[in-house]
């Protein structure tokens, strides 16, 4: 009974992220899904790579949060455009909420999008919203036995950012282990070791945005 | 139609967390159910509380993980009765994944059981398992934002156990905001700043666990 309303629930919401998907190749709009743990670094990551790539590419922001704007207010005052979507309690964004604010961004003029998902390792793995790819943040705090731990997620991510390498030298955390079982579980995965306080690593991982864009 | 389902869902499973207490107050088992973030430290938390409460409390434990049997290997280790309970998916723990592995823990001679939830710091706090109390982690690698973003499981819990709390110099973060944010969600929560890593804090918590039982 749980199955069979959680595959109704998933069936509607693969229908609509085609949809979504329609409208952004229609506005010739990339889009990433950005997926993490709480506090990985999901809004940090991309305030940095808002002001790496310099006003070259257009770029337009989806917050996902169960409550609050702190988030979209950080972008918003980098002068992007951003709308913040407010689950109220749900622990994923899905295709409808994505749907229903479509048309608060300048779709228009766009080259990127990024949605930033509710901090979350497990259930938006689960939930497509019409991105052109998923992306995911592990803070290397939160232990080398998460790709593991949290399959689905390395599963259906096309890129792991390992972040705030900074602080490797205070944990112990076998940063290769990671790389190496994330790589297990999805032999294809492009993965960053990056600071997002430092800067390390990000001018690579701005490099290939600029690449699957161009 | 989609809260429909939900609240039978819920409905169907505080009958069977019900069902759950009676039994853990019949056994005289005192059960707290530990929640956080993926990697902020749960199987940890475990490690270190049961070698302060050196053998003079009989503890058991149940780990809740999506896939892998890690954690449980690590309090196994420490001559602990547990149970591993792999959810094939599923986020969080439910109060039948408890009622069934009931019979496989020698209820009759513990005093504590702790139930280590999946590592997701929404849905757990949304399913009671039949505890006698919730307590949650953060690391404050999470950051300072986390109370106000994820309210439900700071309102839920009777403990917040600040982690890593060694890591403090090299963060960015406020903990004062982290415990002023808790105590606004949830005036009495009871709040512990500890290093597993370092042991600094872990006294006061299991000087408050074992006053709990006695």
């Amino acid at each position: 009974m749980k199955l069979k309303v959680a595959s109704k629930i998933l069936d509607a919401n693969d229908r609509i992220a085609q949809e979504n998907k329609n409208i952004f190749k229609e506005k010739g709009v990339y889009v990433i899904n950005l997926m993490s743990s709480p506090g990985a670094g999901k809004t940090s990551l991309l305030e940095t790579t808002i002001r790496n790539l310099g006003g070259k590419i257009k770029v337009g922001v989806i917050e996902g949060d169960i409550t609050g704007t702190d988030d979209a207010a950080r972008i918003d005052s980098l002068g992007i455009p951003v709308v913040q979507i407010n689950t109220g309690g749900a622990c994923h964004l899905d295709a409808n909420m994505i749907n229903e604010v479509l048309n608060d961004l300048p779709l228009d003029e766009l080259d990127v999008l990024f949605i930033e998902n509710v901090g979350n390792l497990v259930c938006p793995a689960e939930f497509k919203v019409g991105e052109n790819m998923k992306v995911m943040i592990l803070s290397i705090t939160e232990g080398h036995d998460k790709p593991l731990k949290y399959p689905l997620m390395f599963q259906e991510s096309s890129a792991l950012i390992i972040n705030k390498i900074d602080l490797k030298s205070f944990l112990d955390v076998d940063v290769e282990k990671i790389k190496k079982d994330a790589a297990s579980l999805n032999q294809p995965i492009k993965i960053f070791e990056v600071s997002c306080k430092t800067g390390e690593g990000i001018d690579n991982w701005v490099k290939w945005i600029q690449t699957l864009i161009s």
